[in-house]
């Protein structure tokens, strides 16, 4: 039983500055909301860590949840974006190399409550499947 | 470049009086939180859907985030686990089973940030590797 889909996303190369940027990480969160129509319940939660200035942000969705972490010491930034309908895809490697100079993006997704092979996969900054297939979104 | 380990946690056949009940959804995050000696910042998010009453937690951690989202009507619960330092192994089939009567559990994980097929794996509810080898952790 198919109870969500999860993407896992992990952004590498950006910039410092803006991994640290409460700002630069709303706009970015507020992008994937707005773009998918997701609804937010409530206020988010978030938190600026000491120096370097890693930000971690939580959204209760009606779809489920989104996540960020950043990482200002290794230009790293993670997002988890699980949802309980359908949704179309997001153009993660675009937006997060414009929006906060991502390098190289890696998307994972898998079907939460599923099991099998067929239940998850990868693909890169170029779209290229690592493997498994996205599911099919509408 | 490793910035955190996830676990993502599928649990069936749970029964659902208590997948639709907020303490006994509590009463998990809080067993995780307390044996694994996790930091929560803040408020959780709680939030509790019409009938049949599936329930949303978010917890923001100094050591990243807890969240969890049920599902009365199919007896499934998930967890995602994210924890940027390292963290004993959780006994997630047999605390299930035993604190929401999950029937079968699967335990997937991948180091978040990294590239490589050796980043990730899953094991069910026998312990038994589907794929991958457990990080190393302690």
């Amino acid at each position: 039983m198919i109870v969500g889909t999860e993407w896992s996303v992990d952004a590498e190369g950006c910039r410092a500055e803006l991994l640290s940027d409460m700002q630069a990480v709303q706009r970015v969160c507020e992008r994937i909301i707005s773009d998918l129509d997701l609804q937010v319940m409530g206020e988010a939660l978030w938190h600026k860590f000491p120096s370097p200035g890693g930000v971690t942000a939580l959204f209760l969705l009606t779809e489920s949840h989104l996540a960020c972490h950043t990482y200002p010491e290794t230009g790293i930034a993670t997002f988890n974006l699980y949802c309980c309908r359908p949704r179309p895809h997001w153009p993660w490697e675009d937006r997060l190399a414009d929006m906060l100079g991502a390098a190289r993006v890696t998307v994972r997704f898998h079907l939460r409550g599923a099991q099998g092979d067929n239940a998850e996969g990868a693909f890169d900054s170029s779209d290229r499947a690592l493997y498994g297939q996205e599911p099919s979104i509408m």
